[in-house]
C-alpha cells in the first residue's frame, strides 16, 4: 500500500480488501492527508488478531509519531513493525526480490517527500524447446541457460545463450509521485514507466499557487509523462474546490493523451507499454 | 462534540456540519476509535483559516499526543488550542457559563475514562408582570425576585417569593457513557437525565466478554437507564460483529422501555421528562 490517509481502514473494507493481505506500506511524506489512517489501521489490524510482520518505509518521523499515539492509547501492537527510513535526498532502491523490486526518489515539496517506483523483476530466459532435443539438454544445463549461460559441453563446443533461449517475458512497472511540485528530476526517475500517478491539485488558473503550495497542475504532470515518455498517467489529489473533474483531463490532454482520473474505487491494469529493456 | 473517532471529519462534511461550529471537544479516553479523527479534524480546521480558539477536555496524554503527530507532520497550526486534563477518578463539574454546566464522572474502562453530563442552566425565576403593578415594584426588587429572593419593603411588609415568581422553566440534560461496563456508580452520577447514551457493545450472549473487555451489554445499558431514572435511553458502539442490531432493542426493553438505537446521522431531541428540581 502507498500513502494511508485518514479512513483508509474505512475504505479497505468498503472495497471488500482484506487488511490481512498488506505487508508492505510505503509513505511519500509525513503531511496528515498522507499518515493518518495508519494508526487506526494498525489498530485494526491489532484487534483483528493480526501476527504477521507488517514493513513501513517512510521519511524520518514515522515510528515516533505511532509510539506516541499507542504509549497515550494504553495499547500494546501483538506483531511486528519494522520501520525503515527513506532518504528523501537522492534515488534508492529500497526492495529487491525474486518478484519484484522497488525504488525511492526526491519529489519537490514542502517537506521531505519521496515517489517511489515499482519495476517487475526480469524473469529467467525462456528455453526455446526444440533446442533441448537438438543439443540433448541435462536438465541443469537447460536451468543455466535460463539464468543466460552459454553451454559448454564436454568436447569443448560452446552454443551460445540466445541461440537456445528467448527474451523473458517484458517487464511492468509502476510509478506515484504525490506530493510534488513540477519537477524536470522526476521525469528521469520515472523514464518509460508503464504506469505514472502524478499528482495534479490544480488546474493552469491556479499554476501560481501551485508553485507556492510545492504541488502541481494537470499541465505539469502530462508534461512529467510526456517527458518521461510513460505509457498512461493517472492524475489525483485533486483539490477539494473543484465539484467538476472534466478540466484536468482537457488541460493534461493538452500535453499528453493517455490519461485518467484516478477516482475512489477505480481500478487500473499495468499494461505493457514500454520496448523491451528499456530499464 | 463529545469524542472523535477516525473519519469524523468526513462525517461532519457529509452531514454537512462545519467545523467552525465545534468551540468544545470532549473525549472521553485515549483508546484509538475515540480520538484518531482529531488530528485530521484539527489539521483540517487549520486548512480552512480557523483562527477561533478550540478547546479540548480529555484524560492525560492527548497534548503529548496531537504535538506530536504536528511536530512530525511539520504542520503549524494557526489558532489557540486549550487542553484541559480531566480527573477520571471523581466526579467534576468541568464548564459553566450561562447557558449550560458540564460534568465528567468516572467510567469503569481499561482505562482511564470518563462520562459527561450536560445539564441546561438554571434560569432565573419568571416574575409574574400582574405583581409588578399590585406592589409597584422597582427594577432592583425585580431582579431580586428573580434571584429568588423575598422582598421586604421599607414599611417591614414582606412578601414571599412564591407569592410573586412563577418557577424557571424546566431543564434539559444528557449524558453520555462510552466505553464502560458495568456500574452501579454511573447510575448515580447520570440520576434522572431526559436523555441517556449509554455504550451497549455486547448482546447478553456475550455478557462475560463484556465484563472482561470492560464494555456493556444492551441490558447492562438498560439497567443504567432504569436505575438512573433516565428519561430515554440510546444505544451505541455495537461490537461489528452483529450486523442485525434489533437484539439490541429487545434486550434492553426488558428492562427498560424507551430505548433507542444510536445509528450513524440520527438526530435526537433532549425532550424533558424529570420533574422539576430533581438536579
Amino acid at each position: 500500500m502507498i500513502d494511508c490517509g485518514e479512513g483508509t481502514q474505512f475504505r479497505l473494507q468498503h472495497f471488500k480488501i482484506s487488511h490481512f493481505k498488506i505487508e508492505y506500506i510505503f509513505i511519500s511524506h509525513l503531511h496528515g492527508d498522507h499518515i493518518l489512517g495508519l494508526p487506526g489501521l494498525i489498530n485494526s489490524m491489532n484487534i483483528n488478531g493480526r501476527r504477521k510482520k507488517l514493513t513501513i518505509w517512510s521519511p524520518l518521523g514515522l515510528e515516533e509519531m505511532i509510539d506516541k499515539i499507542f504509549e497515550v492509547s494504553g495499547s500494546h501492537i501483538d506483531f511486528e513493525i519494522v520501520f525503515h527510513i527513506i532518504n528523501t535526498e537522492k534515488p534508492e532502491k529500497i526492495f529487491d526480490d525474486n518478484h519484484i523490486e522497488i525504488h525511492s526518489f526526491p519529489l519537490d515539496h514542502r517537506m521531505p517527500a519521496s515517489g517511489f517506483k515499482f519495476i517487475e523483476k526480469g524473469r529467467l530466459r525462456n528455453i526455446d524447446s526444440s533446442m533441448i532435443s537438438q543439443y540433448n539438454l541435462s536438465i541443469n544445463q537447460i536451468k543455466a541457460a535460463k539464468f543466460g549461460n552459454d553451454i559448454e559441453f564436454p568436447d569443448g563446443t560452446v552454443i551460445t545463450n540466445k541461440d537456445i533461449t528467448l527474451p523473458p517475458k517484458k517487464l511492468r512497472s509502476y510509478a506515484y509521485c504525490s506530493d510534488t511540485k513540477y519537477n524536470d528530476n522526476i521525469a528521469n526517475y520515472v523514464r518509460n514507466v508503464d504506469l505514472l500517478y502524478h499528482e495534479s491539485t490544480y488546474l493552469d488558473h491556479l499554476k501560481d499557487k501551485a508553485r507556492e503550495r510545492f504541488h502541481s497542475t494537470a499541465s505539469d504532470a502530462a508534461l512529467i509523462a510526456k517527458k518521461a515518455n510513460a505509457g498512461k498517467l493517472l492524475l489525483g489529489h485533486f483539490s477539494s474546490r473543484y465539484g467538476d473533474l472534466s478540466g484536468f483531463i482537457s488541460e493534461a490532454k493538452q500535453h499528453f493523451e493517455n490519461v485518467e482520473l484516478g477516482l475512489d474505487g477505480n481500478k487500473f491494469s499495468v499494461n505493457i507499454n514500454h520496448d523491451e529493456n528499456e530499464f
